[in-house]
C-alpha cells in the first residue's frame, strides 16, 4: 500500500526558481567567474561601473535558461557558460542604457550607474559589455548561435526605440504594446534558451521549442513586471509602486483600463500620461480606475495565457529534472503577484 | 630623348583621397545601398535618426579602407561590401554616442541627432546600428572577421572610457593620450583594414601589413584632427575653433604646450581645463600659448611620423593603383592642415 500523494498538493504549493537555481548551481559558478573577468579592464572605471549592477541582486534568469536550455539535451562542454555570460552582459547593457534613456535614479532598490557615475559612463560601459558579450560569443564559434544573439541585440534596440515612439501615446493598442515588450524583452529570453539547443546540436524541433518557450515566458515576465509596478511594495521591488505612471510609460494595466473606462476616465488618463499630471494624489485615482476595470487581473490573466503557451512548448520534450525546473519557472514568474 | 618627370613634381601636388575614390566607387555604391537597406525599420525614427548622420557628408573613409584592403589582393566576392557597410555603422554608432557622452550641439556643421531627437533615440539607434552591424558580419559569416571587429567594438568603448576617466586631468602625458587614440580611433581603422586581407584569405603577413598600416593611418588622422580643431576654419570644420578647449579635452598640443610651459602657464592651463574657465579670451590665450611652444606643429610632425609607418607597412606589397590611393590616403590626412 503505497501512500498517495495528491496531484493538486503541487498546484497548492508556491512555485519556485529553486530547482533551476540548484540544477544550474555549478555552471553559474563558471558563468559568475566569466562576468567578473570580462568585466575586468585596465581602465578602472569599467568593472566599477559594470560590477555596482552585476552585483545587485539581479536573478539572472536569463543565463540560467541558457545552461538549462542545453544541459536538456545533455550538453557537456563550456560553450553554453560562455553563451550565457554573453546574454547576460547584452541585458546588462541593456539595463545601463535604459537607465540612461529613462532619467531613473534607483533600480533594484540601489542608485543606478549614472546617479553614481553620470551618464557617459552608463553609455560607455554598456557599449564595452556588449562589445565583450559578441567577443564571447565569436569566442564560441558557432554561426547560428551569433545570428540568434546578434538578431536579437538589434529587435531589442529596435523594441526600445519603439517604445520611445508610443511613448506618451494613449491610443497605444494592446496589440502596439505587445509588439514593444517582444521586442524588447521577450526577444532576449527566446534568443537566451534557443541558443542551448544549437549549441547542444540537437534537432531544429527542439530549437524551435525552446524559442518558443523563451518567447512566452518573456512576454509573461514583462507582464507581470508591469503589474508589480503598480502592486508590489516598494521594498520588495527595488522601486516605487507607480515608477511606470509617474513617467508616463503605458502598460497593459493603463492601456486596459483606458480602453474600458468613460470619456471622462480617458480624459483622466490623457491629461495624467499625455499631460505629465501624474503627481501623488492622480497615481492614487490611477490606481483605483486600474482596479475598477480589473486592469491587473486581467493583465495577470493575459500573462497566464502566455504562460500557458510556453508550457506546451516544452511538452513534446520528454521528462526530466531540467524539463521540470523550466516550467516550474513559468509558474514562479507568474506567481511573483499572487 | 624621354622628358623626364622630377620626382618632386608629385611631392608638390596637394595629396587627394580622389584616386581612392575612383577606385572603391562601383562597390562603394553597393555600401550606400547597403547602409540604407539596413538602417531601415518599420520604426519610422530609427531610419530618420540614422540617415540625419549617414546623409551628412562623412567621408566615408573607414568603408573604403576596408574595400581598398580587399581589392588589393584581388578579392571580387560581396564579402567586403557586408564588412565595410558594418564598419560605417560601427562608426555611426560610436558618434551618436559621443555627442550624447560629450553633450555636443553641433557635427559636421549640423545639429546632431540629440538635439534633434533627444538622447534617449541617439542611444537607442546607436545601439540598433551596433546590432546591425553584428548581423551583417555573422552574414558574411567569417570567424576571423568577426573576431578583429568585436574586439574593435570592445576597445573602442574602453578608449572612450578611458577618455572619460583622464579627461581634465592635466597631468595627462603624451603616452596616456596615444593610448586613448589608439583605442577610440585607430582601432576601427586597423579593424577596417585588417578584414580586407581576411576575407581576400591572403598571408598572415600581409593581414598584419595592413593593420599597421590602418592603425598608424587613424593616429595620423586623430593627431590632425586635434590639430584642425585649434587651426581649421569653422566652415571647414563644421564645428567652432576651440571645441575641444571649450569642452575641457586635452588633446595632444595642449599636452605638449602644457608641459613646455613656465609654471605661470601650467596654472593657466589648470585653471582653463581642470577649473573649466574656458571662455573666449581664455582661448584667445591658449591658441597663443600653443603657438608659443610649437604644439600644433610639433603633433603634425607626430601625425607625418605614423604616417610614415603606415607608408613602410605597406611598402613589402607589389605596386598598384591600390597601393597608390591608399599611401596618398596617408598625406591627404596629414595634408588637411597644411
Amino acid at each position: 500500500m503505497g501512500v498517495v500523494i495528491p496531484l493538486e498538493d503541487n498546484k497548492n504549493k508556491q512555485a519556485s526558481v529553486k530547482p533551476l537555481v540548484d540544477l544550474t548551481m555549478s555552471d553559474m559558478e563558471r558563468v559568475n567567474q566569466l562576468i567578473l573577468s570580462k568585466a575586468g579592464s585596465d581602465v578602472q572605471m569599467i568593472p566599477e561601473v559594470a560590477n555596482h549592477l552585476i552585483s545587485s541582486g539581479g536573478k539572472r534568469l536569463r543565463p540560467m535558461l541558457t545552461l538549462a536550455a542545453a544541459s536538456l539535451f545533455g550538453y557537456e562542454g563550456d560553450a553554453h557558460v560562455k553563451l550565457a555570460t554573453s546574454v547576460e552582459f547584452m541585458h546588462t547593457a541593456t539595463l545601463l542604457h535604459d537607465d540612461v534613456v529613462d532619467e531613473s535614479d534607483l533600480r533594484r532598490g540601489k542608485s543606478t550607474a549614472r546617479t553614481i557615475w553620470g551618464n557617459q559612463a552608463s553609455v560607455l560601459v554598456g557599449d564595452f559589455l556588449l562589445g565583450q558579450a559578441f567577443r564571447m560569443m565569436v569566442d564560441v564559434g558557432s554561426l547560428e548561435a551569433l545570428d540568434v544573439l546578434s538578431t536579437a541585440a538589434s529587435v531589442i534596440a529596435e523594441g526600445e526605440v519603439l517604445q520611445l515612439s508610443v511613448a506618451k501615446n494613449m491610443e497605444t493598442t494592446e496589440d502596439d504594446y505587445l509588439q514593444v515588450i517582444r521586442a524588447k524583452t521577450a526577444a532576449l529570453f527566446a534568443a537566451a534558451a534557443e541558443v542551448g539547443p544549437i549549441v547542444a546540436a540537437t534537432s531544429n524541433a527542439n530549437r524551435k521549442a525552446l524559442k518558443s518557450y523563451g518567447m512566452n515566458l518573456g512576454l509573461a515576465f514583462q507582464l507581470v513586471d508591469d503589474v508589480l509596478d503598480y502592486g508590489g511594495s516598494s521594498s520588495e521591488l527595488g522601486k516605487n509602486v507607480g515608477d511606470d505612471f509617474r513617467e508616463g510609460k503605458i502598460t497593459l494595466p493603463v492601456i486596459l483600463s483606458y480602453r474600458r473606462g468613460t470619456p471622462e476616465d480617458r480624459t483622466f488618463w490623457r491629461e495624467a500620461i499625455e499631460g505629465g499630471n501624474s503627481d501623488g494624489a492622480n497615481l492614487e485615482k490611477a490606481l483605483g480606475l486600474i482596479r475598477r476595470y480589473g486592469g491587473l487581473s486581467d493583465t495577470i490573466a493575459r500573462a497566464q495565457h502566455y504562460g500557458t503557451i510556453a508550457r506546451d512548448a516544452l511538452a513534446p520534450l520528454p521528462a526530466s529534472p531540467w524539463k521540470s525546473a523550466l516550467i516550474e519557472v513559468i509558474d514562479f514568474c507568474i506567481d511573483r503577484v499572487s
